[in-house]
């Protein structure tokens, strides 16, 4: 197996561009971030999300890189919904006891600049707890400052097994 | 550089479940899979997305597997608005005509079902083309053909430079 | 009190144009019908909603009439949201067994056209019927067909008492 | 006309309950609102908005009375989605030059909590002012200042005749 993946490797580096080498970094990288669990998915580690929680307040960051960019070079929407959705579930299941969990029932994403700079830090704050259904709302802001999406999601309350 | 990358390879297999190779090898044929142009970025290379578009329909499936998975295993939310999102995207960008492109303004997805089973489907249909705007429909299947999300996407017609 | 009342419509009426007196008479037309059971609101009453159900589909008919128009005289978008937000929840009510209620929680609506014309039809389906949430789909077209709004509805489902 | 409206109000009077005769006034007064320009439709007479803007915030009042409720007492959803989506509307075109018009393209409402009390009152705030486009935000309040409804609309600018 070892072999084949060092093979693997071999025949993506051959071909590959600048870009393209950050992001077979940026990738393992990920895989190792999950495995030192900075981050509880693939998802969260390939995209390098940092969170953050100080003040009251909720973050995660991610870098702008190759791996975040559409076919345009900006970052894919999808991206930044990912992000976004991240950081309100995140803080959604904060905000429940032991043993609940808040799924995304829905989530709604106004897309407002594009996303460019170094990196991207989605910010997140609770608007509703029911004792059945949250709503959150998201905001993601490029290194600058500037509004790049605005976002709310409906979370529902379901008990874990 | 090459080096380099092939021990970040064997520290990152080192500490490797049987998920994590699994993702390693996704990713790094998503790369691949870039570079041979069956897509058109990381992202959708990462996620292994075929696009398909026969019979006036068009579709976009990706596999199931521990790349798209969240921290509860079932595919994460930000995966199926990025599936979605490209989908509505691509067919909204396919309907222009030379030198127009379309960017998203809105996503909005309601989550059905949990994302499980061995692929998802992403199907799209054009609601409302005006000419500054389009609404775009969305819609993302399991195996079984059981909707796991709706959704619509608004997206404002630019020209290109 | 009634005298007061006659003495009240004097007053609107000596100061009423064209359309105004139209208002007026589609506004007490409006209870009567909720006094007749046509309407089970005095909102559904003054905006003369139609509900019909046929085939296994189920619309809502508004006519368009000074009542309806915001000040630049096409349909007020609040009025579309009400109709399709009607439309979807009374559908979303009847598939519920006898003593379980649906209530909205998430309205989303895209409006794609000016409603103008005679009159607006607002239909709804079912997308999914969970034990604790629904889903439904809303279309408002106009006289001719074309698509006015579009719009979904999350509905979370109660026990009434 | 004259002979024909009072005979019609005497119809109604003859059936109506203490809610509809309440209703009947406030929909009257709502017409003479109009022609006293207190409000620019029939819409937001009936509904007695009363607009107000002071220290950079804008909001808008209504009383909870019989013409807001829907079939269950409470606040119909059309109606807090027609006073937010007025409030946002409104900023929205505050914020524009002479001869420019802001149309809302998308209305996107979170139902908090059932809309009693004596009166709402909706927020707006532009998060996004770009050339062709805006986004603004919106909130509706009870009289204890519960949330009851967020909302975020999407306007398109466009140049009047």
């Amino acid at each position: 197996m070892q072999e084949q993946m060092h093979k693997l490797l071999d025949e993506v580096l051959a071909g590959a561009d600048e870009e393209e080498i950050i992001s077979i970094k940026q990738l393992l990288n990920g895989v190792k971030r999950k495995q030192k669990h900075a981050n509880e998915s693939i998802i969260g580690g390939i995209f390098a999300m940092d969170k953050c929680s100080e003040d009251g307040n909720f973050t995660i960051n991610i870098p702008i890189t190759p791996v975040t960019h559409n076919s345009l070079n900006i970052v894919h929407g999808g991206v930044t919904a990912t992000l976004v959705d991240t950081a309100m579930g995140t803080l959604a299941n904060m905000m429940l006891p032991e043993g609940y969990g808040a799924v995304t029932t829905n989530l709604n994403v106004h897309y407002l600049a594009p996303g460019i700079g170094e990196e991207l830090t989605a910010s997140a704050t609770v608007i509703h707890k029911g004792s059945k259904t949250m709503v959150v709302d998201g905001k993601v802001m490029d290194s600058k400052g500037k509004v790049v999406a605005t976002s709310t999601g409906s979370f529902f309350i379901i008990k874990k097994y």
